[in-house]
């Protein structure tokens, strides 16, 4: 505890993050004399051998993949991410992508004529249908209640299958397969690990059906492409809304490009020029945290990799 | 009052209507013996010189200008429209409509490459932004919670201004110039009157702003489409999402076509192929209330003329 935190900022004076430490209650500081750092850059720039008055380190992404990699981060400190903290930004792309499925908007951006019969597949609602998120961490409980509002019903799926706020019911990890059958549309966002490779595959997608949407806001890894481009040429699937792919990015000429009830959006869900506020308010409230002794958000678990 | 009320459906047999009625704790009869009609087709076919038994008349649209010129409606029963019924099917396609603005789906739908920095404008997001509802009747009222749960702050327009549920502030119709200015994005949802004719003119796209998106899901005559064009060339506004066109249809080769930051669904925000469970729905409700004497949903007041 630490009544007014002595913080480092670097590797820049962002002056939104020096006035979101400011706000939090902390005053900035050179590396030397500080009891935190907060790190607005890349792991290749990050100081070598950080003084031993710093406890805590505010890392800038949600994904810690290349400061583990780099040997950044050790024991002998508290480390926090950003995960979470772009939850809200990536929750409303993938419920954007959904009713831009579900409400035959895919098709009308693309027509330059008046044809209201023509435009896709027939529109469905939201209201009253079932929407599973597979992978409800931070991100798939963001959406929940954008869905909830919409009149939907959420049924989540979880590691251990612990109650999700809002959702009707919550599956564990290994009852995932009886989701992609209850649901009309599916929604992907569950974190990409050899158990989630290729999650979705010709089985699922069938289950979803011809009039379902399969919505991918997490990696293009968990969808089988080959599997799913057969699906909608077949029309065992209704659609998909993918801001992830696999490959990534998609290349030119691939089939998916032109199949009538896809859309694709470039992984732009979480886009840098958004992130900026998110990330702002994260110090602000994590310095204002430290400053009170309280647990921190993002806490980094080295022994689970994030 | 009348436990068990005797109600006519015509000009069809339609069994989700039947079961309406039926779930309503009504019977049905003949049209020489009912309390009530349930009628689900047009005007043209309604039945001249109803019983004087009959004491009030359901009908399935929202909008009755077509009763009203067809000399249907008389003083002496109670007639309900479906106003208010379709109300969240069609909210649902307002926030599908902005947010594929907002989150560039629109560019995104258009392209057959991987092209993250050039599918249209910067992205922005709800989180944050302030929505404005220029008439917040039955139909804007229900795009509230989905906004407010996707972070968005809603202003509403409303007739004479009383409080909007889960807005943060209403102005009265005569300051509704007022929220072009204060709001990120306008979704317009007002009636169609002699005083709402090209309420969007100019100097309202210019104040919405060059990344403000304006989304049209009431009548097309509500928008001045030549300033729109013009606002749209000049980069003034930043976005159109329109489900309603002035004229409608938008004729072929109309430069809102191929602008890039414009998107038009052809009137299909309430598809007739989603109606019937609302009006299902409406069926069964007021079927209970005439059962029970209560209050109607939807009751014409024919001297408004809705």
């Amino acid at each position: 505890m630490s009544d007014n935190p002595a913080v480092h900022l670097g590797p820049d004076q962002r002056e939104d993050l020096a006035d979101a430490v400011r706000r939090g209650g902390g005053r900035l500081v050179e590396l030397a004399d500080a009891e935190a750092v907060v790190w607005a850059g890349g792991a290749s720039t990050f100081p070598d051998g950080l003084p031993e008055s710093v406890r805590w380190v505010q890392l800038p992404s949600a994904g810690i993949e290349s400061w583990i990699e780099a040997g950044t981060i050790d024991e002998s400190r508290t480390w926090t991410s950003a995960v979470g903290a772009y939850s809200d930004v990536v929750a409303e792309h993938a419920v954007a992508l959904l009713l831009a499925g579900v409400r035959g908007i895919v098709g009308s951006a693309r027509a330059t004529r008046w044809l209201p019969d023509e435009v896709g597949p027939p529109q469905s609602t939201l209201k009253g249908a079932t929407v599973a998120i597979v992978g409800a961490g931070g991100i798939g409980r963001a959406m929940v209640p954008a869905l909830t509002a919409l009149g939907a019903e959420v049924v989540a799926v979880t590691r251990r299958g612990l109650p999700v706020e809002g959702a009707v019911d919550t599956l564990p990890a290994d009852r995932v397969s009886e989701v992609f059958d209850r649901a009309d549309h599916v929604i992907v966002a569950a974190p990409a690990t050899s158990e989630t490779k290729a999650l979705v595959g010709a089985d699922e997608l069938a289950a979803i059906g011809a009039r379902g949407w399969l919505v991918n806001i997490a990696r293009g890894s968990l969808v089988d492409t080959d599997a799913l481009v057969e699906a909608l040429q077949d029309g065992t699937l209704g659609g998909a809304a993918l801001d992830v792919t696999d490959p990534e990015p998609l290349p030119d000429g691939h089939p998916l490009w032109t199949a009538p009830n896809v859309l694709i959006t470039p992984h732009v869900a979480n886009p840098a020029h958004l992130q900026g506020g998110a990330l702002a308010d994260r110090v602000e409230d994590n310095v204002r945290r430290f400053a009170a002794g309280e647990d921190l958000e993002g806490v980094v678990d080295l022994s689970r990799g994030y």
